[in-house]
């Protein structure tokens, strides 16, 4: 296996498939559809869009046939390998599910009903360096809504993840709520200089190096000083609230920015009616290449890892792509570390039997009475399988054990006889003699 | 979209996902558990794999990095391409989920309990010529039962793909079945000189050039020409049943072949109860590259597509990576080809409106109004979305019409002051006005 990437076995698909399956019975009763595209992109499609680092973290396939046969002499005697690359390799493996998306719409707007509703999971691949919770290969699991520019999708969205979470079992997460506009105030506020990458990128590190480092860094950059404590107040507040959007009213400078940042974000608290984890949290600073309005980020405290979901309103997604105008907002849950966190707070119920039955037997004969009475069961909706081996009872009791069956079926010549079984319940070890035609009735 | 790939929208999605639940569900009823390996494998591992065309239709991923950096000089100043290829490229895209399941068994030997009946349903990538049903990336949905020679195996994959095809709708499905050594038995019984391969690759053609071809084909390969018309009678037979088995007892030459081999398919047919679709196809010589045993094809007759599906027995896929002694057997759905031939066919019922709601509001205040009914509508299981543009009703129900709403919900000053809203059919037209507590009550 390419380091980076894993097996999933049996126990962990399932874990898996429960998480996938939950996110995507929430988005679908939002409304969102499913759709899928290609794991390989044209090289085109994907380079340039997330940014130089990104880049080079693109998985690139070789060209089939004689790959080399239209390559420049000189590039490859100066065994370069950038220059050489466009020239050997045209398509790319998927970085995100955005990216594709976006093409998608545009490749197929004249299909579309806007505004389009659609969920996404799929993997994408990166070339990282593979450490804790990250990995080369990984899912993605996204919604987005593209069309509107209506803040009914924000509030969507504010439930899909409160829908998620608890039905996870993870009801302490907390949603970070970020404006890009507000952000672009506070910029404005504190007089800063730089640009507003360089404000939001020094915001952004107030985890890692606190405040002190963080207003260091601003003044550095041409922050002004008698405003910093200002900043310093308002990013210690957290509450999403009408109160703390009155408090910014004041304190941040007049602009257009601030009114609409201000603006959306009071539309919508109105659209909430219900607690929902919510807080605001102006030092959130994602995604900013692309996000222009709302952005979120989603963490489960004490989990030891970092956010499971981020997203936010972008204005211009589909303009890369030549079909400008088109507003949306997605959200994207990391499936690999929901799993990881799910599976740092025990959140996993330890394995249960299933609701499956292994026949056993004790000769041939018994075997093929058996294997009638299995088709008998699947024909009622149920799980069985017929013991493939002649190994002892015992042997066969361990592999109903092993693989999770929580029945077995045993038959011998008395059973054959009498046109019965003895039908144990392996979790509670009861067993009972029951008729072939009634055993699908003691399965739940 | 790179040549040989796809979309799908949220439509063929609908589609794909039908089939292949039901084929997971099918799996899941015969104790079959889901694993997931990961798309891109060391090409060690899938060079020399599936032959030297197989090996030409690997997508090789570019190594990250200089890639160029520990290329040899004279190798790039011929422009080698197929010298190049394994300094700059480690890792390649899975050709099919058969050998990627061979290498997770040996390398999770000790976690597995065998036999290990495991299902996996996971894109696929072939550097084909892309053309009418064949793709670069494809679906495949495998079933292997792996450490066990027991034939009660393939009985239970016999009555898999009756149930897969059945409930697709596909009843007049036709397996095929063989097994490799009476393949062997019928090349000994005519003399054949030549190897096992070009006996079998000769027999394979019937369907393309005819018996006059086939046997023209044999002769020249060194078949005994006298024993021709027996083999020309046994590929007419079809009926999978003890009589043409007792037939091919009688004319085919002793050897250990003839004995194994029709012992095991009359095993085979002893653990079959009722009419599985099956026949005996003497000529069909698939994957014999691998398979020991018994081999399967699965058509759909009228369809204009070829196999569906395929399968055999195989005593050694683990060999390869140096685990020997397991013998398995496994069959794989080509979900794409069975897309194709349910389109073909007209098998898919036209497309349906969905069990959800659309909410649509006269102004502000019914919008707001409608948010929490929707909520309530969700919470008790389901799927409701609130229209999110300011539009006339009209444009709504256009809305509605296009993305598949069986239900309205349409809210005005009138409804808001009674508690009540206006639920309308859009199937039947039928409305009726209903208090909010009860809306759900009325979705099916």
């Amino acid at each position: 296996m390419p380091k980076g990437t894993r097996d999933f076995s049996p126990q962990v698909m399932k874990r898996r498939n429960r998480i996938t399956r939950t996110i995507e019975e929430v988005y679908k009763k939002y409304g969102f559809d499913p759709i899928e595209t290609p794991a390989m992109e044209k090289l085109s499609t994907l380079t340039g869009k997330y940014g130089e680092e990104g880049d080079k973290l693109l998985f690139k396939i070789l060209n089939s046939g004689d790959y080399l046969a239209k390559a420049d002499d000189a590039v490859l005697a100066s065994k370069s390998s950038g220059k050489l690359t466009s020239t050997i390799a045209g398509k790319g493996l998927r970085y995100d599910l955005t990216v594709p998306f976006a093409r998608f719409v545009v490749q197929h707007q004249s299909e579309i009903t806007f505004p389009f509703r659609r969920y996404q999971m799929q993997p994408v691949w990166r070339a990282d360096r593979p450490q804790k919770g990250r990995y080369r290969e990984f899912w993605q699991c996204d919604a987005d809504v593209i069309g509107t520019d209506s803040l009914l999708c924000e509030a969507d969205f504010i439930k899909i993840y409160h829908e998620v979470f608890n039905a996870l079992g993870l009801s302490n997460y907390e949603l970070r709520i970020n404006h890009r506009k507000v952000l672009e105030a506070i910029a404005k506020t504190c007089h800063f200089q730089g640009s507003f990458t360089d404000f939001t990128v020094a915001i952004d590190k107030l985890d890692k190096i606190g405040w002190e480092g963080v207003s260091r860094e601003l003044l550095q950059r041409g922050a002004d000083e008698a405003t910093l404590p200002v900043l310093e107040d308002l990013l210690r507040k957290s509450e999403f609230n009408s109160e703390l959007l009155d408090y910014l009213t004041t304190v941040l400078v007049d602009c257009e920015e601030k009114d609409t940042g201000l603006k959306e974000l009071r539309e919508v608290l109105g659209y909430l009616n219900f607690d929902l984890n919510l807080s605001l949290d102006l030092s959130l600073a994602r995604g900013l290449d692309y996000y222009t309005g709302c952005i979120f980020e989603a963490v489960v405290p004490d989990s030891g890892i970092g956010s499971v979901s981020g997203g936010g309103r972008y204005d211009d997604l589909t303009g890369i792509f030549g079909l400008n105008g088109l507003s949306g907002i997605g959200i994207s849950f990391g499936l690999d570390r929901i799993y990881d966190v799910m599976m740092a707070m025990n959140l996993f119920p330890a394995d249960e039997l299933e609701n499956k039955i292994l026949f056993c037997h004790f000769d041939e004969k018994a075997m093929n009475y058996c294997l009638n009475i299995a088709d008998t069961v699947r024909l009622n909706g149920g799980t069985a399988v017929v013991y493939t081996e002649r190994k002892k009872i015992g042997k066969q009791f361990d592999y109903a054990n092993k693989c999770g069956f929580k029945w077995v079926v045993v038959v011998g010549d008395n059973e054959m006889s009498d046109g019965v079984v003895q039908l144990k319940n392996m979790e509670t070890g009861e067993q009972n003699q029951v008729s072939i035609a009634e055993i699908h009735k003691h399965l739940e």
